[in-house]
């Protein structure tokens, strides 16, 4: 199996795995426990939270608290700093950023989205031309997953600083933790990843978030787990196995970021140019690289793949059930377009002749619809 | 190691350990994609939902949507179902539900607490008397995870609905699942459930609901997986180890509470009753009993215990870091009580002489502070 749908989620690595398997096994106990084997368990949290704070900032200026998912984080980092007045975000946000927006209506904030640029960034004008002193929240995505284009959120939260120096600035890191080399500004108060997209386990995230930022808070009560910020017995063998794949990423960033955006390109210079037009840009991440096949249809042409033992997506695995992407249409495509979109997105474990076989295929398909 | 913490977290079952790993290192797919590896991930939740409810009850009454843990369930269910008015619950409950009802009160719903019986039920009476036409929401723990008490919910469920048909009636059936042979009743609408506590893993539970309470709603924002009431990619593979390990649990579950209710009673007839009173009442739970040493200290006995190798609690590690239980006090017990409280809470696995072992060495304990 070709396996190219990593920003769906990634297949767990094994050395994470076997590393974590203590936290299963032997020191399997409550966190809370007060015995050897819960202050263990204790201890290693604390390890695992420093450690991947370190990769993205100075842990005496930012923290995380753990949560289950990127989805419960950004829900967590929006429920806590929308107030009254209004909440800006973008057109290309990931669902659990985008209907935690729409949300916000029902409880009375104003939720703006800004328009999208075509490769799907944000319009960086547009949006600051929605931020206002009524603007409690602006949330922009890091790296969008349906093209990866990469917002410049330092530049955007020092922007939005600038008109309101109270608004809380967030950012969806999904798909940049563990794959752009990035640290935060002061400017950014909340940053939220997520380890089943970096070889760890599903059902792990984390909340990253400016110690001097007042508008943290929790969004699960219960035994104060967390530092009080997020109840519930701590999943500890999914946040170890997120620490060890974080480690093995961290390690290779570089190396790897630049080997996965040469085959980015190689895959896009061997697909018939006449069959396939390219969505993503070329200074996105090198993890993602979405095509369409005008008169085709994605998911068909993915299931033809996926027989062929060659996995890829279609946009948004969290929007499966939509026609198409709300985000892709929002970057000015037309139905033509949105109908025949794949996005393959890449893993260090993909080798050159992987790519090659995935583009051949991705040829035949697209030739088979007979435009 | 005799390990006897089985109320604040199990050993993962080994065979439900074994039989999720598929979900680890081949159907790792992400439940929402489209092609075959995803379905075949999407399916098996479906079945592995479908068995849990079955449990409690007809799958075409009630539903369930997996959670992170209980405390994500019991936020979820009374966040969801307490309105302006009051919300009634007991002193008795986990801080999951203990804490979210203090929170009611600064969004403007009045939490009403009422007292516990000497043996750590509710006092039905008081609690109904509580219950008025302003009354959302009433909530009574299952089997209380401090003195293994059961609370009879089907009867007041249907005393709650007498006096207040409209009132959302749910239920921490947290230390109850797997553990206690029982049907959910249709005045019971919501019901919350935890994999880590039978066999499964830290970080997956559940929030059973019937499927005609119109109070069910999204706590988590996003995808829209779990039909729109809980957002974020399914932990598949924890809730493959809920799902083992559950069909491990009540495929034995008369058995095994005969058998364990007979080692809580060898338990306590081989403790030296010069040392220890019990709090535990005789017709609770078979997994739990709690005894105090007066005049001793409950954690320096547990430390004492863990040298030897035997891993008791000192009540609910969630509130490992207060001085002492908040439950056992409203049960009325003094100081010198509540010090020296132990925890022994059993899982299928122990076996007489690890009982006969833990007796001796508790005796031992508790003498060695020469009371």
């Amino acid at each position: 199996m070709i396996y190219l749908d990593n920003a769906a989620t990634t297949r767990p690595s094994d050395g994470a795995l076997v590393r974590a398997k203590h936290f299963l096994t032997d020191c399997f106990f409550n966190p809370s426990a007060l015995y050897g084997g819960g202050a263990e368990a204790a201890r290693f949290l604390t390890q695992a939270r420093r450690f991947l704070v370190e990769q993205l900032a100075d842990p005496a200026q930012y923290s995380l608290t753990f949560t289950s998912c990127g989805t419960e984080a950004d829900n967590q980092a929006i429920f806590c700093a929308a107030k009254r007045g209004n909440a800006v975000t973008t057109q290309g946000e990931h669902s659990a950023v985008y209907e935690s927006f729409r949300e916000l209506k029902n409880r009375g904030v104003e939720p703006r989205f800004a328009p999208l640029n075509r490769d799907g960034n944000v319009d960086a004008d547009a949006l600051l031309e929605m931020v206002d002193d009524k603007t409690s929240l602006v949330s922009v995505i890091h790296v969008s997953n349906e093209t990866g284009a990469v917002n410049d959120i330092a530049v955007l939260a020092r922007r939005v600083k600038e008109k309101n120096p109270r608004a809380v600035f967030m950012s969806d890191g999904v798909q940049a933790f563990g794959k752009l080399a990035f640290r935060l500004t002061r400017d950014i108060d909340f940053y939220t990843v997520s380890a089943h997209k970096i070889g760890g386990l599903k059902g792990t995230g984390a909340l990253v978030y400016r110690k001097c930022c007042t508008s943290i808070a929790p969004y699960l009560y219960g035994g104060g787990q967390e530092n009080g910020l997020r109840s519930g017995t701590e999943n500890v063998f999914g946040i170890a196995c997120f620490y060890f794949a974080a480690q093995e990423k961290f390690s290779s960033l570089v190396s790897d970021g630049e080997r996965l955006a040469a085959y980015r390109e190689l895959l896009w210079s061997l697909l018939d140019k006449d069959l396939y037009v390219r969505l993503s840009p070329e200074d996105g991440s090198p993890y993602i690289l979405t095509v369409s096949a005008p008169g085709t249809r994605g998911e068909t042409m993915q299931r033809m793949l996926w027989d062929r033992g060659i996995v890829v997506g279609t946009g948004s695995a969290c929007n499966s059930k939509k026609p198409h992407s709300r985000i892709l249409e929002a970057c000015g495509y037309t139905k033509n377009i949105l109908n025949g979109v794949l996005r393959v997105s890449f893993c260090p474990a993909i080798a050159e002749e992987d790519v090659r076989e995935t583009a051949h295929c991705m040829n035949e398909a697209a030739r088979s619809f007979g435009g």
